[in-house]
Order: structure tokens, then sequence, then C-alpha cells
């Protein structure tokens, strides 16, 4: 596949993962909103779907959407260096389109909430105890266990005719389990692509971007990714 | 496939499609219903179940159930005019007949109900904040999702044995992730085949059918529908 | 398949139906608890997986669990008249069987229990608001959605390799969209067997098994159930 | 398989699957994390989807995770004495594992949480009603039911292109439907496993591992699959 294909793919995948992700959050933490104080499962499936359906949508780039797991498809020798940059780009600019069209979806709600806080919470993720140290040890698990078992899938471990099934139930899992501590971003893309659109929208009444914990979910995921993809080498037979 | 079983196959299943996701609304919003106050969540399974349902007994037919969709296939060259009009025909049909099904199960339900906003909520969506250009703009997008989506499962962008379960999932993500401003109307046969019959049935104690309103879930959901079909030649590989 | 076959397989699959969807509402209901006010889905998805769970292990049997299906592939042609009887006769003897394991699962609780009629809502079900005639059109609706639904599958309308999973989301569909008034029994063994078991069991403090309203879910999913298979002729095109 | 394969394989399966299931009652029960009070339902999908984790990255030798299920496969003659052997041992160890990285991921909350109950409700599971023959009465039903149900899949009696999930889902079933009463161990690994793993770990703060009631979730459990095989064989057509 050539390297625009999955430039467009990749864009296209993680801004649909972004709407609907993100999307989740806003009706879940705005005010007014029909779905508000919807509760964690809630959150947890809307995030569990919104990576089915983006990586429904970029089927043909294998639905990475993630640098995280980029880089373990980087360290298994499955893409070149270039196409690793190439997919972690495309990533990074459809995260930022997909919390624009976010934005745009409660823009009613948006202007009305008074909480700067609710407000990035749309965009990115936060400690519930700040800890740099702690936050990033959740991150690097959390992240292990994505890509670990998606490498699990992959790999043909498992029956493949479920397409991006088992990644949205990974997904729910993680949220509703390792989600607590830090709000599993689990993906540099997810939590830095609508960091940065937070920082350059003329959103009404909002806060800081919060750049000081902005490195914790890059960091922690891209190592949490690079830890399964070793792993997975030892531990999984069908991979090494 | 001929136009008559076309008609019969979309009317069977958008009342299908009403009957459970007009219920869903019902349990949650009626007063003494045994899922009274259930819950954001349980109405996005509700509806996205709903769907399963529906595309299930019209599964000969291609269960579109929405003109949203059916536009979209229009303009993919899927189905000629006449067959389009067919297809809107047989889902308004069968809007009115589902939400006439509704009201009979939950005829003590809607008698009891104080509350004329409850009952027009059972029928047909309004906006949490009523300002019609944004409420526009969340239709758009939600209906963008649903439709660039489906084109994705219809074009064998993925696997497709699993039936009518990915557009379920699909329709709870939506739900979930932005419902939150507008309802999620996103297929006008949805939300004004039951505004129709919300004006005609002799509900006890009803109020307005809220006509002012009526345009932006058919408005919204067409153009959402045309823009997917649109974009999806541009990026997606397979449809093209 | 030999009939003692068949009873064997229902009785096992009725059973294990029972044990599941009994255990969850005594979860919800029942004083101390951990599942107390668990809520609404929560019910609606112990039931649904219940079924799931009970038509995987009745597999060679068709797993019908439920007199209403049983009518339905008699009028269809499906099965004898014999054999229906035995299908009848071995759900109701699982219904009886699963409702005694619940009441051993939840002893303590249902012993520490105040209130019978928390404990008869283990067992069976009850309508919100009491009024015969439209009670039993809501069970005739909810059980003509589960029927039309199932034989729609059983058909061979839609792609069948999903096993017992539709009939679980079907399940959870009804009960979360027509659950609300009745209470769904939408099954005359569901609700038949386990008000026998209310009845003879030494449960301490039990109140009536309300014997009034016992004939509503036979009946009401009788009829729900041949109007599905009448109606199936005339609306599903593989099914003629 | 050689027993080294097996042994890794069940230890990181068994490992993932306390990672999820652990976490889940971590995110719910601890002070401060972002899913406290998030409700029964959540538990249920955390530890279902924790299943369907494990069982996908143990699949090369048969996702057992739990001597239960051994124990019946060592009945039904599927493997030997000594291969029982390995797996409850690799089930202990992961198990033993997947606690410490729970404890990790949740360290900042463990350190502020006032209650040792709540902290060991993390790891290991306790009694609504502390009666320990109607406590493994009901600890023996839960299993039997897990137990009887996967054997149903195991040995062909239903389609088997779903791989983990259906498994995750009779999880969740028992977990709505049989866990109120002792928080459904159903599993002597997934209970003595992380209670071993709350003795040795420095947790601030910690109080009693409860040992009085440990041989409860590891005997019912043992004793319920035991019983699922024998009958299995009995009722089961496709086993004997």
């Amino acid at each position: 596949m050539n390297l625009g294909l999955i430039f467009l793919s990749e864009l296209v995948g993680t801004a649909m993962l972004i709407i609907l992700g993100g999307g989740v959050v806003a009706n879940v933490a705005l005010t007014k909103t029909k779905g508000f104080n919807g509760g964690t499962l809630m959150v947890n499936f809307g995030w569990g779907l919104a990576v089915f359906a983006g990586v429904t949508v970029s089927y043909s780039s294998g639905g990475q959407l993630n640098p995280a797991v980029s880089i373990a498809q980087l360290i298994l020798g499955n893409i070149t260096f270039v196409a690793f940059l190439v997919y972690v780009a495309a990533q990074m600019v459809g995260a930022i389109i997909g919390a624009v069209i976010v934005w745009l979806a409660y823009k009613n709600h948006f202007d009305e909430e008074p909480d700067p806080a609710a407000k990035l919470g749309v965009f990115s993720t936060g400690p519930a105890i700040r800890n740099y140290g702690w936050n990033i040890v959740t991150e690097i698990i959390g992240t292990f266990v994505l890509v670990f078992v998606v490498i699990a899938f992959t790999n043909g471990q498992t029956p493949a005719e479920l397409g991006a099934i088992p990644v949205a139930f990974l997904v729910i899992a993680i949220g509703a389990s390792l989600g607590g501590p830090t709000g599993y971003a689990i993906n540099p893309a997810r939590d830095l692509g609508p960091r940065i659109a937070h920082a350059f929208l003329p959103i009404k009444g909002k806060g800081s971007s919060d750049w000081s914990y902005a490195w914790v979910p890059v960091v922690g995921p891209l190592i949490g990714g690079s830890i399964a993809a070793l792993l997975s080498l030892a531990l999984l037979p069908v991979v090494a």
C-alpha cells in the first residue's frame, strides 16, 4: 500500500476515533446535554465503539490510529521507519480534525459550560491524582495491555473474522479497568492532537491546556507499546 | 429485487426500528414504567439494538431504514431514483406504524403521564439547546458518521459475516457520543414519521408536535448522508 | 432428533435460562446483594445473556426455550404437534428446576428480604399498572417482536455464523424497549414455571403467587408468537 | 503442545485476566478514581472482557485460566494429570503477577484509600452475608454454569468462529445473575492468587487478608467444575 493512501486512511480513521471518543466525554461532561452525568460505563462504551468505527473506516491501512500501536509494528518489523512517520503524522492530523468536529457538534454546550476543566476534559486526559511517576506507570500498563492483545489478534493467534469488534471490546475493558487513575489516554495522538486543538480553537471561556501534563500521555504509551512488542516476541508463540 | 418487495421489506424493518427505538424512550421517560430513569446508556442500547432488529428483518432490501442512507445509495449509483422514492415512502409508512404500536404497548403509561413533553419525546427528537443553525450542524455530523461508516461496511471494506451487528454498535456509539445536543435523529423517517403519528393519535393530554423544529432532523440528515456519500468516493479506497 | 433428546435438551436450556434470568432479578432486587439497585440495563443484559447461555447448551434441539417460539414452529410446519408438546413440557420442567436453583443460590438473601413482592419478582413478572387488557396487548407486541425476528434468523434471512448471540441482543432490546409496562415475560414457561416453584418452595416470609395475573403472560405470548408466525409467511420472503 | 508453552501461555493469560478484572474493582471501589461508584454492570463488563482479553492471549493453550475449567478438562480426559498440575500452577503464578500489576496501576489510590475492606476487595472476593454453607452453594452454582456452558462451546456444540467472545458474554452474565451473594469468584486462582499478593505486598494501611473465607472460593469452584464435567457427559449430546 502506498504511503499516500496510508496517510489518508489513518487520518480518516483517527478523526473518526476522536469524533466519537471526544464526543462521548462532551455528552457526559458538558452542561445541558442529554447524556449529562451518563456514567463511566457509557464513556467506556463510547471510546470502545469509537475505536470500532475508526478501525472500520481505516481498515485498508490496518486501522492503527495510535502511535503506540505503530511503534510496536515498527519494532516487530511489520512497517518501515518512514511508514511509521507517515502513520504518526496522519494520526496527529486526524486527531486534531476530529477534535475540531467535536467542538462544532457541541458548540452550544461549550458556550454555556462554566467550568474550563470540563471543556479541556473533552479534548485531553488528566490525572485523578497528579503524580507524574505513578501516572506514567498507569499509562504504560494500560497501553501494554492494549498493544499486547492487539498483537495477538493481528498475528493470527485467534480467529479473525470479527473485524474491528475485538479491539472495541478490548478498549471498553481497558477503560473500565485501567482508566481510573489517568483517564486512559493509551495513545499519544488521541491526547496530544486534541490538546493542540484546544489550544488554538476559539473556545468560549476556555482555561489552560495543561501542557505540564502533556508529555505523560505521550511518553507512557510509547513505552508501553514498545514493551508490548518486545514481550510479544517472547510470550506469544505465533509472533516470533 | 422488485419494488413491491423492497417496499414491504423496508416498511417492516422501519416499523421494527421504531417499535424498539420509541419503546426504549417510553420505558425510560414515562411515569411508572419499570425502566423509568434507566439512563442514557440504556437509551443508546435500545436504539442501537432496534437498528439491529430492523436491519435483520429487512435484510433482503438491504435494511436501509433511513432516507439519509438511501440518498447516499442514490448518489453512489447503487439504486435508481424511482427505487429511492420507494425506499423513502416505505420508511415513512413503517415509521408511522411503528409509532402507533409503541403507543399501544405503553397505553396505560401515556394515559397516566402528566408531562406532554415526555410524551412527544417518545415519538420525535428535540434539541437540548434550541438553536437551529447549530442543531442542524450536529445532525449533519451525526448522520455523516452513520452513513460514512455504513458505506465502509456495505462496500466490502471490512469482513461482512456479522450481519446487522456492526450497524447496531455504530448506532450505540453515535447515540453515546453525538446524541447530547439534539437526541440524534440522524434519520428523517425516524423523526418525521412518529411526529405525524403524534399529531393524529388520540394521545391523552398530549401537547404540541413541535412542527417548528421538524425540518431540522429531516434536512440535517439528508445533508449529512449526501456528504458521506461524496466523501466516501474520495476517502474510502474500495468505493470509488 | 428423537423426542427424548429434545426433551432433555430443552429442559437443560430452559433451566439455564431461568438460573441466569431469575438470578439477575434476585441480584438487583433482594436486600444486601452486591448488585442491589443495579439498574434496568443490568436486568436487560442479565436476561439477554441468559438466553444466550440457554440457547448455547440446547443448541441440538434448536434452543427454543419458549412455548411462544415453539407454537410458531408448529404453525410454520417445522415441528409436529407431538414434538410441540414435548418442547413445552420440557420447557416447563426446566423453568421450575431453574427457579429452584436461583432460590438456592440466593437463599440467605431470600431469608433476609422483608418484602414479599421483591421475592415474587425473582420468579414471575407483574404489571407496573394492572390492566389485564392493555397488559396482554404489551405481552403480545413484545412476543411478536421476539418471534418474528427469530424466524428471520432461523430461516436464513441473515448470516448465521453468530450462534446464540443475535437472540441475546434481541432479548436485551425487547427488555429495554418493551419491558416497561409488564416486565416482558414474552414466554409462558419463563413465567408460569417459576410461579409454580414460588408456590411450592418453602420461601421464608413469602406472599401470594399472584395467580390472578398468571394467565396474562401465558396467553399473551402464545398469541404474539402465533401472529408472528402467520405474518412471517406474508412479510418475510424466505419463509413462505 | 509442550508443557513449558502451556505454562507460559496460561501464566500470561491469567495475569491479563487479573490485571483487567482486579482493575475494574479498583476503578469502582477506590477513592478518587474516575470510575468511582461506576456500578455493578460496569464491574460485570470489566470482568467479562477481562476473560475475553485473557483467553485471547492464551489461545494456544486453550485459555483455561481457571483451575475449575482445568479440573473439568481432566475429568473429561482432555488433559493428563501432569498437564492439569501445570495449568493450575501457571494460573496461580499468573494471578499473583496480575494482582501486583493492578496495585502498581492504582498505587496512588491505594495509598489514599482509608478503608482496608475496599483494598482487599480489589484482590479477592468476600460474601455479602457470611454463611459458609450457603456461600459455597452459590459458588458451586456459579462455577457449574460457567464450566457447563464452556464445555458446550469447546466441544463443538455451537458455531465456534467467535473466539473468546462467547466466554466473555457468559462471564458478564454470571456476574450480573449469580454474583450477588459472594462476588462470583468461580475460579480458585482468581481468588487465591491475588489474596496471596494482598498478604505479601506492602499496601499502605491494608487490613486482614480474610484467610478464614479463603477456602470457599477454592473448594466451591472445584466442586462446581467437577459437577459440570460429569453432567455434561449425561446432558450434552456431543460430549459423550
